[in-house]
């Protein structure tokens, strides 16, 4: 990094800046970069038929020597998921909490990376020396087990990663760790990097146990089968609603791919317990009467393929609604499916089924810190710079109006760009440089080859549809040999338009017998003489534009 | 209709049960209709293309005879839009409020259907008579002036509509008629058909005079300029942001043409007061101090080719966000809209402008009643039977609870579905047929000519793109003229596959070679052939599905 001085520590992000997802952060000091999570993000709607969006790893494929070790914060996707793409340019070191190493293990099982990968389990108090920095960590809380926040201590000082976190003081699970939090702060913060998520949220996010201790409530009235749907990483409300069910003497089958390896790995890891008989097989649940089951099952985002959506349309092949039946979404929409998860909700009413769901039961809550948490971490780090980090651009920016009232003035944060580095001297910083950071996209097993132009075309179809007009030319005697023929997808319905094809295909024929009269040979004439014959009509006859593709063939 | 007897009186809907939208409701009574409103639907996300989607009007084309007016009940999209589509078939009188029928006239015009029309405005005293059945009104408090709940007199008893309503006690405008909506429900309302919409929300929707009074305070301390995004059919909230611009001494500029013809009419009507020199043109904005102007813009559902979105990504004409800029959201967005708000807001953060949006800020409420609301309605009207309207299915059943808590046991009410008849008698009421009530997709000009097969393209061809092979053969001498050639529209970029599209070609060249030696003649055969050799082989490659389309061109 030219732009960088000697005795400068970089900070940048190629994810995770103005946007929810692919986060992936980076410290580097000289000739050691700490890379901070790999994560993907799911595609808005525009992305037509894109899986995953992942970062733009060229600095780090250029830059491997330099690269020390990927540090992993949770197990979450937005962390975790670009992994296996990283991992297959450069095959780095990872460390990362139990439940993470656990979820990475499998994923790259998955990809069969396994066998080469190194992985290595850290503990709350380990350290991992490098040779000019070094990287700690302290236990924060989270919607998912081992949740850390991560400190990376170089010469011109410690750069802290909040990682994804909240308050709970009444948590399920380990409290985060006030007293080494207070620590790091006192011994000097030169800059922070903080979740943002909540940052126009004000107060303090619920906690787990009275999340909770509603859902406990539940199962204590509902008389007829209880399914109940939430995130498989969620494994601490997955041992809520299991100690529910012990409580209220319910067996619980667990439905969806995902959920059944999260149950799994809760348990083999200690985080989800249950008296050995509380897990049932799917078949077991219609010999035992309503009021001792609960069907745990992937779909609480309304996604089409999960457990939940095809109990809902009647297509699972075990689970059918019956009468008494209540279904508990203890869960929220992400703001892209709020339209599917409401389908799903009325599908079941349809098909006869309670459904307990939304924010007035208090069976959801959020993973991230509220104003009030931020504030906290603000003042516990006392950082002298700041970087909001984890959020959309509105959030970055609410987020560093909190750290000014928290005592970090406002030219002392950065609301950055992915890409963007951060130089950072013992009492400077200054936005620096920039570095490759767009964003790739994961088509089936493409990676980075849909490109702008194939998403163009892919919307233009998908809203207009496709006319294809089809000739072949005797380019010797200059005449139409077969055609004009026109097809078309995604168009009109053509049995009801014959009418119109029948029209168009008269007006190219003539248009063609004209241009074949000029003896050109240009196919790029023929074809825009095509386009511009055919387009206005058809615009005037259904004002729609569809994608016209000419296609000459040579006999 | 031969399932409903002669002395019952049949209610149905052809769109508003199970949804929001297309509102198209039917009282019928022997040989005589009452239709009360003809909404559009905007589509969601996977009628790709699609401009409205509005109700299958056979039922009422072929009963046209008997149609005696359609009664609109206020000028909202969801209850007018579908009016110049139904026009078009059964040109029917047309009875509506003052507001309304503005609305409708402006829409007609557009549609050059207004010369023909059959218009009536109504008062609320006005008693339509028709032989055997009349139309009375009642005044209810909205989102819009002139709404009104619908009385249909039928010899088995009286059949009310609420239309959309709140009951606002200090709204801005006229209160709601409780007065005559308790001596309607004490003359004795044998049916009642009642909005909804908000029947998950509990208590009671706030009132427009306290968002009045937020905007009033965002107004008083503001020093730059203020955007004002808001619904332009919201006449209500229009004048209450002119009172507040006028109180703090601020000029209103109007941007977007929806939001100009509303102020217009507005204005026409009455419902929109100003001082004379209130509204100023576009290029006064420049002249003027920013503490003088507000301007009142579109784009409040991040509509992207609306005025706020312009002015947020930087393509207004006229308005670049500058320093000291506050834009306020007074609307939330409707769920399809989420994502699309949000981005708008990211820009306009990014542009450099203060926003104000979010439920936090009460400067919005919904114009539809909660709860409490709903319960007074039933309350008030007392009906013998029961029929939730206008929302999605578990908001109508959610209303029968309700309902059932004002006294109205559940078997009296009837969840039905768009088609479904009510047939009531004195004291009898079943659904006891149905009529045609399916969903007409409007695109472009063409009406109902998009269906399942081509919407089905459309998707497919969003998320896989489209592969073309195209082939000439000569069929006298079963031989290949020219091609096969492999042409491809969101798919991959070609430019960088070239590889794989060259083993395409040869693998189904030498394929196309083997069927001509079995002298086929079967075009059927080819294309299959075609297809099942270059799908498997592109899926392996890809892992993607395009749509294969093969093209074949005998010469």
């Amino acid at each position: 990094m030219k732009f960088v001085k000697n005795d400068q520590a970089a900070v940048f992000a190629l994810g995770g800046l103005g946007e929810i997802g692919k986060n992936t952060y980076g410290v580097q000091f000289q000739d050691e970069i700490i890379l901070i999570d790999a994560g993907i993000k799911f595609p808005e709607d525009e992305l037509l038929g894109i899986d995953y969006v992942i970062p733009d790893y060229t600095y780090l494929v250029q830059n491997q020597d330099k690269i020390k070790g990927l540090i992993v914060t949770h197990g979450h996707e937005d962390h975790i998921g670009g992994i296996p793409y990283l991992l297959r340019e450069i095959n780095i070191p990872i460390y990362a909490g139990k439940l993470a190493i656990g979820l990475i293990r499998n994923k790259l099982e998955e990809h069969g990376l396994l066998r080469n990968a190194k992985l290595h389990t850290i503990q709350e108090d380990d350290i991992i020396k490098f040779r000019k920095t070094s990287v700690s960590f302290f236990r924060t809380t989270h919607s998912i087990p081992d949740a850390y926040g991560i400190v990376v201590k170089t010469p011109p000082g410690n750069i802290v990663h909040t990682g994804d976190f909240k308050f709970d003081f009444t948590p399920v699970g380990e409290p985060a760790n006030l007293a080494k939090m207070a620590e790091i702060g006192k011994e000097g913060v030169l800059c922070l990097l903080s979740d943002s998520t909540n940052s126009e949220v004000p107060g303090f996010t619920l906690s787990e146990k009275v999340v909770g201790a509603n859902i406990s409530d539940i199962f204590s009235r509902v008389t007829g089968r209880i399914i109940f749907a939430t995130f498989a990483s969620n494994i601490y409300r997955l041992q809520q609603m299991v100690e529910a069910a012990v409580r209220y003497n319910r067996k619980v089958a667990v439905f969806g791919r995902s959920m059944e390896s999260a149950i799994k790995l809760g348990q083999e890891l200690g985080y989800i317990q249950a008296p050995k008989d509380t897990f049932i097989e799917a078949n077991e649940i219609n010999r035992l009467p309503a009021n001792e089951v609960t069907i745990l099952c992937t779909g609480s985002q309304g996604e089409p393929m999960a457990a939940l959506s095809r109990i809902a349309n009647g297509t699972h092949r075990q689970i059918q609604i019956i009468p008494g039946d209540t279904v508990v979404f203890s869960s929220s929409p992400i703001p892209g499916n709020t339209l599917s998860v409401s389908k799903t909700i009325n599908m079941l009413y349809r098909a006869g089924a309670e459904v307990i769901h939304g924010k007035l039961n208090d069976i959801h809550t959020s993973g991230h810190g509220s104003q009030e948490e931020q504030k906290l971490m603000l003042r516990l780090m006392q950082p002298k710079y700041f970087m909001p980090i984890h959020g959309e651009y509105r959030m970055l920016v609410e987020h560093t109006k909190l750290a000014e009232m928290c005592g970090v003035n406002l030219e002392n944060s950065f609301v950055m760009d992915n890409g963007d580095v951060l130089a950072l001297s013992k009492d400077t910083a200054q936005v620096s440089g920039k570095i490759p950071s767009g964003s790739v996209y994961v088509d089936g097993s493409g990676i980075g080859d849909i490109g702008n132009i194939v998403l163009r075309d892919r919307r233009i179809l998908s809203e207009e549809g496709l006319v294809i007009v089809v000739v072949s030319i005797n380019m010797k005697e200059f005449k139409i040999a077969a055609g004009p023929d026109i097809i078309s997808r995604g168009f009109v319905y053509m049995r009801e338009s014959e009418d119109m094809i029948n029209q168009a295909q008269k007006l190219v024929s003539a248009h063609l017998n004209k241009v074949m009269e000029r003896k050109t040979t240009q196919w790029s004439e023929i074809k825009n003489e095509i386009t511009d014959t055919i387009a206005p009509f058809l615009y005037e006859k259904t004002k729609r534009r569809p994608m016209i593709l000419p296609i000459i063939m040579e006999v």
